[in-house]
């Protein structure tokens, strides 16, 4: 009754997942872990656990019946490969893998074996604030959704190691994602506006406007900026018809003092998805126990690549750019709708 | 490794329990399980456990290590002392006992076994707001708290099963025992004042308003309101010396529309208290797999009770009434501190 | 059509409202003021307008056909009284007069002269804050109060100056009447509670917690709090059958920063209610054209000098004092309700 | 010392600011009124205003020192030349005229007049909320602004009045000629993009999607939407280098009940800049009485004008369209920066 998990990397996030698995949730024991440096996956390794020397050994092993990726995203397609050959639930972090080509290649094979097997950590759609959000989009009483903005602000990002096409191929994926999730569409067209540039990171270009143009004529108007100093603030709002649905500020005591009357902002991204990455393992166990993944897709997945390589070549264009996507396989769910 | 659990009594909240310690949070296992009902004992029981027919078969069992009671509140002592002699770490929820003199005699078991075993549902203790708020008062950037207001509004109660004396002796232990715990303190007095009353709850005394005197000479200032009709509204705000702190609105979708711009109030305690209840129990694993309890004990059943006692009487006699501690147990912490 | 306005008393508050009636509203003119510095009248005195030597000269000056009074307040009975002889509208700055003997003496002049001449400087009625709650309350539609909580929070009040007794007998008048007005209804009763005192006003009794029973049976629950430092906070909410109406905070630019997501709290009352003062005086001037007054009347000013007495009474007793009001003149309104 | 006013133009907005004029306002009289139905300007005129034939007449008259352009747009520039001829402080509503070329003429001859003697009705900058938004920019704690939001939401727009073309040239202006102010910037170019037409105003193009780039590399977001039925929903917040600043919630009461937790929405533009409107003409009876004129310009209704075209331009060509502003005349202040 309880999955034998087995962990890919066992860097920072690798290692908040194992104590997720082994200290916060039921249901779950993590058998095994594996990573590039063996000595920093034996010292994250729980109790009972077995270091294997490589992923193929990890996932091949009969004590581990699903997977959770957790390694760098240019190593995602082979281990993803190697699962569902073995036919073995996994659990990948984003990025899923690192072309729309690699993304085919895995997509390619869940389909030919014929039940979704990975689960894609976009953990924004099991956020509780979003969930509502979207409760109350499908519901209809607002009318169609026209318009949605989407907020992403990072307090700092690390200098050197983040770049300026950063925004665009990583961070963005998240707005990406959570907007085709939120109006059940698909991003047609992306375009991307330059506001005057931020000298908080100074060599980076910073902010970024991105305009989603979805199948649907819906517009997402996506700020991204990610050296605004002050929190992780994420925000979202969707005109529709009839009225406006946002999220909410975050639960913070309100206090009134020389500053005002004010709440705190989360300081960054785990303090802001902590219960989300809890539900999101929550549901990833419940699937993969009955061999199988829910959640975001290998199609999600791919989508956001796409939209991610779109918007980098929009950076150079300053014109819209278009993504084709192939024809939607019928694992992932009803075909994309056309423009009316 | 996995604590094994029985419960006693598998009515609402008792199955609610075993939902939780079986499929939300890891760490217990649930092996036994009773009701004064056996039939419905037996269908509440998971997968793998016990019916037992009785609460000392159940606390006597090997296959028990830790006691959750959900039974009715006169059955409490005499499930709690047992738990007690067998030296089982035991969750019991509120009310701890129904009088004064049975929570003595708990206490007095406990402090003879010479270690806290008994950790009482006072679940707002574990409420991330309620966290925030307590951080912010004990941080001391405020000052000291002079005044906290306790707002407590049901939506609505039971008609005929809900009686006018429990506003007082069930509803306002909750608001008794967050106000001790959030200011460290402990109720000298008991003042109750009755406000026109509402047509919504035709024959009960509603509203009330409570005022709780603490030693510190702070004065926490209570309503509740068990018929308000719009929602179960709970609210904190300390007035300290330098500036106030307050319980946020609950997340919840900001929507605009032709009933203004809006956030949900949430329906009942449950919706209110969820995430709470889990925190609640995650942290009883922990503490119950070392073989004790944490968070709220028995001085604080005990305490609670002595406040919904003085509260009944503070209604007959309309004025304050005051509450006599015993000397407090060297196992529940540092002694109550004296007025200046 | 322009109003010919003396004003008697030309320190802080006479000069704001001698700026108010030349330079923001339409409809008057400052023809006559005096002071007992006869000095600051003069320097005072705007363009065309005579300095007198004495209040009374002023009030019987055919140039002055409506008088403001911002003199002290043991000035105020002999000023009204000659106001009232002399036929002539007059604002009167809070306090009324300073004794319960002194206001049923101006209420006997006012009531043999058979029309409304005074209005009271009770400013909060004016505020829109306060007036869109009170449409609320009266609407109905969450059914009747019956609580209703008064926040008034001073940044600081001058050492030496503001003394232990100004809270309940200078303070407390704008919660007594506003909850009169918004409530219409009258208090009963008032109790005096006084929580654990702020280190901020060193020597004061500060803060206070005072209950106004009303004849309804409705409780004014009010918490005044005059050295809280972070600025002139002043709430209301009135718990009502259904539902619950607030005061919202004041509009202020909403920042995000390192110190949150937050709105600035007004400094002190002339930031707090400038508008209100405005609106006042707006609507004087055009009863006064009329040769009557409206808004608050020597009946408010009465009950709210004996809220204030009654409040001191209670804080030496610790027990409820009983107001006891003259029957209303029906000049005031309809007569007062009687407890159901 | 009090301001003779004549009025062209007695409709709806002609009548409202004689209403304020008279009965709002200290300082002016209205002393003539005109407009093209001469029965309506009579019924509309004020005790002792004269009804003139023409505006001609009234701007001729010596009982008119200063002069109130509400007639409809196409007549504005003729009665503005004849006002600016006669060296007469004038206020015209919004649009200052219908063309760019229209707009160079009016400019043409207040600059040979040599002194500033037109004000432009775009009464967003009186607001307190814009002007309080506009201190926190310039106060340059948050460092540079890099976007700005703006949003512009109408509950609806009369059908067959209002068509596709007026959110640009007409609506827009407004949002347009706020962030040229709050930004201390001009527009350099206008994008327009259109998002899934709502069904609301059945064949009217709605929303709009805005995008204004500044001078400064600021980009100005726009979203116009004028059928959302839910109220009049103004917004604005500006992202700066290190946090954000935003326009708050109107005030308005705050209520729990079976809707939420919730404020209302002003209905129409009335209700949202009511005190707007009030200082807008507050300062203008002072700059007029002193013979010029203050607030927005001949140039600000020029630029506005220019962004109105080009964003027409830009909805038919799918691009950027450029702006080009002729040299700014010293009378209007320093010269337009130009980009880093």
């Amino acid at each position: 009754m309880t999955l034998k998990v087995g962990v890919i990397g066992t860097g920072m996030i690798g290692q908040d997942h194992i104590r997720r698995l082994t200290q916060v949730l039921s249901g779950a024991v993590v058998t095994g872990v594996t990573d590039i440096d063996l000595e920093r996956a034996a010292s994250a390794a729980p109790m009972g656990a077995q270091v294997f020397d490589t992923p193929q050994a990890l996932i091949g092993s009969d004590e581990v019946e699903a997977v959770v990726i957790c390694s760098w995203g240019p190593a995602h397609e082979e281990q993803l490969l190697t699962c569902i050959a073995a036919g073995k639930p996994v659990f990948c972090e984003k990025p899923l893998v690192t072309s729309a080509e690699a993304a085919l290649r895995v997509m390619e094979a869940e389909v030919a074996f014929g039940r979704r097997l990975v689960q894609v950590g976009f953990m924004r759609r099991f956020d509780a604030d979003y969930r509502r959000l979207k409760a109350v989009i499908d519901g209809g009483t607002l009318g169609l959704p026209l318009m949605y903005k989407s907020v992403h602000r990072n307090a700092s990002v690390p200098a050197g190691l983040y770049t300026s096409d950063m925004p665009l191929n990583d961070t963005l994926v998240h707005d990406a994602d959570i907007s085709r999730w939120l109006l059940n569409d698909e991003v047609a067209e992306v375009e991307v506006r330059l506001p005057r540039r931020s000298r908080q990171g100074c060599d980076l270009r910073d902010p970024h406007i991105v305009l989603l143009h979805m199948v649907s004529g819906v517009i997402v108007d996506v700020e991204i900026s990610v050296n605004i100093a002050y929190g992780y603030d994420i925000r979202g709002e969707a005109s529709c018809e009839r009225g406006v649905a946002a999220l909410p500020n975050r639960p913070a005591t309100v206090i009134s003092d020389a500053h005002g009357i004010r709440q705190a902002i989360p300081e960054d991204w785990r303090e802001r998805f902590l219960e989300a990455y809890d539900q999101e393992f929550r549901e990833w166990i419940v699937a993969a126990s009955d061999g199988t993944a829910t959640g975001p897709s290998t199609w999600d997945g791919y989508a956001a690549t796409l939209v991610g390589d779109a918007a980098l070549r929009a950076v150079a264009s300053g014109v819209r750019e278009p993504i084709s996507l192939i024809e939607k396989p019928a694992l992932y769910g009803p075909p994309v709708a056309r423009a009316a």
